[in-house]
């Protein structure tokens, strides 16, 4: 059935319903008003962000699937939420919709969005719809945190080290796999990065938390692009080697099979939505002990320095300052 | 120049540039991190709500101006922020953007929101760009209202009197005139109604902050449609009177001139962002006053009644039930 039979009050009310109707116990007006409202903690700040997912620009329908895409749209605002060390809360959801779109996949997508948020207990409180040629979803989300536990972008300092969570590169490599329609058995991990990316919203409270981190941003737009918006943000350079970037045995894999280069995925490569992050000499012990613990999986790649931009020490000992790339969101 | 040409890093710093950076005095961090942070006001609410303008859907470019569809984008969103009686406060604005936009036309959409923002000393604190072939806005606002003073949808209690700001059926009119490339002379205030609306935000919280209004929506989607959402809300049932409905001079010249029935555009002409509020008894004393005052510019067309749904006394006399629209912002 396609969103055109049923009318858009019908097509409203499934999704209210998919949605729990907003509900949640600090919530006082859930989806069906002109706002919802909710309470804030008290002693807590608010942060907010906004991200898209737009048909043709960022993925074809006809290798992501719907309830995928669901999930993707929540956790890359998840992200950017772990980001600041803050916990998610609520979410808007506006979509465009091509009128020839199933009632399925409308479904299958909050499906998807509803099993991101439902880890966190995050309520998806409002949206909106729109008829359009291309499908499109953008989402704001809310989110809340201690007063003295807000980490930004700028507080990075010289000599701090720097540390990534996870491996880097492998959605932009994913992406390669699923958009050139190899079969599906080929490099599972490396598509399920691109196409279910989770976002590390404990691995940001803990590091925010325990005053570890003292600058932190999300890996969407690579890490040359994400290192250098510490570093603007702080004032400060950025040293980072080669022989430090964590890659995944697909990635190294797919790499040496197909001829190219890991750097350009590791470098360049966005969408990996891990949390890239400065911490204080005096903080870096305890962080080790986290990582040796399980807590945390993070991987020391370099360090602040004097100066401004991001440097790479290759492996051959040349010391090569990195192009400036591009980015969307702000 | 194209925004193609300067890159998206120069046109974010631009966009940042044109907002102010997104600062404010409770605002932490303003644009240029994953989030934006700020401090709610104690013991008030917080409200939110997301709303999108998508070309070809909405609007041509043809006929809409981007500085005046900034005002736009931002106008419908305080529109949904004052019918809860709320205080607009902070904004982020996701775009879609042809590679071929100018941008000329970038930084005159960016001064028309800026300009809508600022008679609120509303912020814009963050946002995102995606390149796609049609041009959308997707704004996501938070307001915040003390907590008793909130007005949802679902207040309206029998006996209630029903009032409008203002006059109805403008902005649809106004659309059908601008879409039709009539010169630009003839009816310049039902093309402003449609093309430059201005929320109601002083009524709103006036409305609210003496608790006048048991219910409230902005007129976005039309009088029958919007009216039915309050009384959905309520659980109740709504009358009003043909008579009663207040016409611009304009609109009533226009439909005269072209023959259609007036009703059409004050029953199901969407855009006009005027509120729709119910008033108890008790209260309407003290609302004529403000009217009589010219505090507020409002009309009663009506009365909460038992039972379901919207009817209309003609000036025939008869009574019909009116349909049931469509609505999009939920």
């Amino acid at each position: 059935m396609k969103i055109s039979d049923i009318g858009e009050r019908e097509l409203v009310r499934r999704i209210k319903s998919l949605c729990n109707n907003g509900r949640g116990e600090d919530i006082i007006e859930g989806i069906g008003d002109d706002c919802a409202a909710y309470t804030p903690t008290p002693g807590f700040l608010q942060v907010v962000t906004i991200d898209a997912l737009v048909e043709k620009s960022h993925f074809h329908f006809d290798y992501f699937p719907p309830k995928l895409l669901g999930r993707k749209a929540i956790s890359v605002n998840l992200s950017d939420i772990a980001a600041m060390g803050a916990i998610p809360k609520y979410a808007l959801v506006s979509l465009q919709l091509p009128k020839d779109f199933s009632l399925a996949d409308i479904e299958s997508l909050y499906e998807g969005m509803m099993e991101a948020a439902s880890f966190y207990k995050l309520s998806i409180v409002g949206g909106n719809l729109t008829s359009s040629a291309l499908f499109s979803i953008h989402i704001s989300m809310i989110g809340e945190v201690a007063k003295d536990r807000l980490v930004s972008r700028g507080g990075g300092r010289v000599g701090d080290a720097i540390y990534v969570t996870g491996t880097i590169g492998d959605a932009s490599a994913g992406h390669e796999i699923v958009s050139s329609k190899k079969t599906s058995a080929e490099y599972p991990f490396l598509r399920g990065v691109y196409l279910n990316p989770s976002a590390k919203g404990i691995e940001g409270k803990l590091l925010a938390d325990n005053y570890i981190a003292s600058a932190m941003i999300d890996l969407s737009d690579g890490l040359a692009s994400d290192l250098r918006q510490i570093t603007e943000a702080s004032g400060v350079g950025a040293l980072i080697k080669e022989g430090l970037l964590p890659p995944s045995e697909e990635l190294r894999k797919y790499a040496s099979e197909t001829g190219k280069n890991i750097l350009d995925y590791q470098l360049y490569g966005g969408e990996d939505y891990q949390l890239l992050f400065t911490v204080p000499a005096a903080k870096e012990g305890e962080l080790k002990k986290m990582i040796k613990g399980g807590l945390i999986e993070a991987t020391k790649i370099g360090k602040i320095v004097k100066g401004e931009g991001v440097s790479l020490l290759g492996k051959d000992g040349k010391l090569v300052p990195l192009p400036n790339s591009g980015f969307s969101h702000f």
